[in-house]
């Protein structure tokens, strides 16, 4: 046996002796003692567990909130260059318009346009309809009197294209509407 | 006096007489019981703590790398419309290299090829340097004797531009290198 295993037993039998010799009294402020130590303990436990469990709710919500704001984030990630390259488009079909062009330059802008509007199409960006006059998506730059031909909210004209990415509107489409 | 302050009291009275009923061995019971009792809830309240301590750690990072992944998204953002406008690009350059434009056509092309290197400039994306040879953004596709005009590892010709988002490359460039 060790020296300090021996030591360890006396202790013990030295504390026996000292509980041996404790009154009654002594004995229940100890009980008191224990109990409110123990009360204390158990509300100190709620507490820590209490605390556990609001932080994890709230990683919770900082995890959903994350996702939330990473697809919105890939979703609309093309707009600001998308938004910027439809002058490029508008410019592009005014050059179309120019009357005298030869085939091969013609053929040219064509590829240019085509490839630009195909990019824009591949992340979501497409023009708006132009089914009826809808004040959220059009703005009427000019309104004609409706006729056989065009009914009233009708588009008669489509001034300049409007564009959106997804649901979102990147630009309105400059419209003559029907009335 | 409430009737229910009386019945407490009277309570307390009973728990009394029973407390000191009980002889000193169910004392020393009680106190040994309630060391357990005691050790048990602290035990419980240190588990809690460390629990909300690593969760909360764990938020923390949670918290970093959605920040860190945020501002990667917001950066490269437009890395993937960017890449498709560059073959686009080539398309004005090829168009505008046609002999015979009259000067509104030409004008109107570099008004296109202006807007949209101007539109992806604003997102990051610009050319490529070609002060020297470089496979990290240039890729040979001839080399040339080098002479005094053209010492080693200078880029001779550009057969198509090489471009970069921030520091990370779109594509890069076909040159031809003096070697």
């Amino acid at each position: 046996m060790s020296e300090e295993t021996k030591e360890e037993i006396k202790n013990e039998k030295v504390d026996e002796e000292v509980t041996e010799e404790l009154t009654e009294e002594a004995l229940e402020d100890i009980v008191e003692e224990e109990i409110n130590e123990l009360d204390e303990a158990q509300k100190l436990a709620t507490e820590w567990e209490n605390k556990f469990l609001r932080v994890s709710a709230e990683m919770q919500n900082v995890q959903r909130r994350g996702n939330e704001e990473r697809l919105q984030l890939i979703k609309y990630r093309s707009q600001d260059l998308a938004k910027k390259i439809l002058s490029s488009l508008d410019n592009l079909e005014r050059a179309l318009a120019v009357e005298g062009l030869t085939d091969d330059v013609k053929k040219g802008l064509e590829m240019v346009q085509e490839s630009l509007i195909s990019a824009l199409k591949e992340e979501g960006v497409e023009e708006v309809s132009y089914e009826s006059f809808d004040h959220n998506i059009h703005m009427a730059v000019q309104t004609v009197p409706a006729d056989d031909e065009h009914p009233a909210d009708s588009i008669v004209q489509v001034f300049q294209k409007g564009y959106q990415l997804h649901e979102r509107l990147l630009r309105p489409a400059m419209v003559v509407v029907a009335q």
